[in-house]
């Protein structure tokens, strides 16, 4: 299998975030990607590519243009406004709140377009984004031109990016500007199967009401766990996505046993829907050494997964999303990808 | 006047705040009532009272059950939780979210019902907010039992709190509980005047489609200043309560000669509505050494301030909001209570 992958992420650090009442370093940083980079070298997966660069067109095509407008101007207008380290919002258009008029300050401009204070900005962020989106794109091109399959290894993620919105580390959302880039290639249905730990509210809220591009989400139940207000049981779409979303909300505690059926149950549900390629949108952060997670995957369960989707039989598109156990974070997100090359 | 006041608010101190990308001590603290408390004596505005228990009935009026309901489990939630520190939330129901599927975890709970990080909890801010709710109905009671006026010497404030969410410093709207006991215990129409910087968007929102309470705010332009997301010109209330609703956005360095043009304008539109009691959302923050704001009124205009209101000839409760500039905070919001008297 062909890995894309760019250095170009490493500006995005020092980067901070809000958890529980203090501001943190982010717990996503740049040696996350540079261990699962390390890791496919070591397992000889095959050969490892820079992106081309892409134009925006198709992250236009799943995000609003005022949206990707704002994105390379937060950086530099947080400056100008005389703030320094990271630039985060402190108000959401939420409860009463009108998110129809976008506010002038940048303070505000950023809440207007997020859902949380978890994707912010350090000089290095937006040349990470556009990085992450061509390494997106790079991968998907691959596939379109006949590889049964090919690894995005992007970062920053992008599953909690929607429309409009960034939140949870992700900006542009990688996997659905790829599946959307697929779907207007030649593919005519694809299913993007999100199997990271938190719910992919971003892709989700994409293509709710869309029929040609199959969403089904394995993750952490909302009630209890990150992002909280998405990905209940009975989000199944909308008007002609009636039926093209689907969601699996686990409990805490999960292990392979439980989260194995899910998958097996999703997997049929894929079969159905009869996509021409699946893109993965592929988390290990159900790993159960993971810092900000409670499932309790292991090591060897990895494998497992790429050998079941595997046998879907379909062009598959890996795209990297979320993993915080840096230390087991190459092995288990490397692990997927050999065991779909071993089946 | 009669003051109405309880040192039961200090035990909600130390409490942190998210501004700008850092965690920061909240600007709004207890030397605030305190300074405010100290110049009602050294002006001899009137005797000072404590407040009386009420029950939230007139609370449940404006706020729902669950979420006032939610308030006093805050804290012993967040501690159960393991965490210290100040209680706030780190992801908000927005851009895609469900705002109504109530979550378990009290961290999304939290967020849950608010808009901000800026309404956080420490121990005693239950107590607090109880007190603050307390002083705002017992001092309704001295303007319902005849008085021409009365100070409810709030703290913490209470006019970006709306139905089921708080922010910005606010939990229980103080000032929107008294107009609707008003309201319910033989006024018959109200208006609610709101002359803090800052918007009153909770304030709005609880009354938006209601045509019995009128609602005024002048404030910075929300283009530019917090909440930024309400409090546009455009906003007129809506089904019975279209009309009601008049906000006028003010930039940044208004000073007095066009703060008090929108006052005039503000006090016509009063006196059309022909409110039996008009209640006052009283911010200084307009102060021009304001540390969180930007508009320019000086010590002296507060009197004036206080003199036009009275010019209107209603049964008048003044209710304790905004205002940071420790040093003069009392000056200026007794200033506006003596300018009242004197007229």
């Amino acid at each position: 299998m062909k890995t894309i992958f760019s250095t170009r992420h490493e500006g995005h650090s020092g980067q901070m975030e809000l958890v529980a009442g203090k501001i943190v370093p982010g717990f996503e940083k740049p040696v996350r990607a540079r261990y699962i980079r390390e890791r496919v070298d070591q397992v000889r997966l095959g050969p490892v590519s820079e992106p081309d660069e892409h134009p925006l067109d198709a992250a236009r095509r799943v995000h609003r243009d005022d949206y990707l407008d704002f994105l390379p101007t937060v950086w530099p207008r947080w400056t100008e406004s005389g703030h320094g380290g990271s630039a985060m919002p402190f108000a959401w258009p939420t409860r009463g709140l009108r998110g129809d008029v976008p506010p002038k300050a940048i303070e505000a401009a950023l809440g207007f377009y997020s859902f949380d204070a978890g994707a912010s900005f350090v000089e290095g962020t937006w040349e990470a984004i556009k990085s992450s989106y061509d390494t997106a794109l790079t991968a998907a091109r691959l596939v379109r031109d006949g590889e049964r399959s090919a690894f995005a290894l992007c970062r920053p993620p992008g599953h909690h990016a929607g429309s409009h919105f960034m939140g949870g580390y992700c900006y542009i959302n990688n996997a659905a500007a790829a599946a959307q880039w697929l779907s207007d290639n030649g593919a005519g249905r694809v299913t993007i199967l999100d199997i990271d730990y938190h719910h992919g509210n971003g892709t989700q809220e994409i293509f709710y009401s869309r029929g040609d591009i199959q969403v089904i989400n394995l993750h952490a139940d909302p009630l209890m766990e990150y992002p909280f207000y998405l990905g209940h049981a009975d989000e199944t779409g909308s008007g002609a996505g009636e039926g093209a979303n689907h969601n699996y909300p686990l409990p805490f505690g999960t292990g392979w046993a439980e989260w194995s059926m899910a998958l097996e149950d999703a997997c049929a549900r894929l079969a159905r829907f009869s996509p021409e390629v699946v893109v993965v949108s592929l988390g290990v952060d159900t790993f159960e050494k993971d810092p900000i997670s409670r499932f309790r995957l292991t090591s060897g369960d990895y494998p497992l997964i790429g050998r079941r989707i595997a046998a879907l039989n379909r062009a598959t598109l890996f795209v990297m999303e979320g993993g915080y156990a840096v230390e087991e974070i190459g092995i288990n997100a490397v692990g997927v990808l050999t065991g779909f090359e071993d089946a």
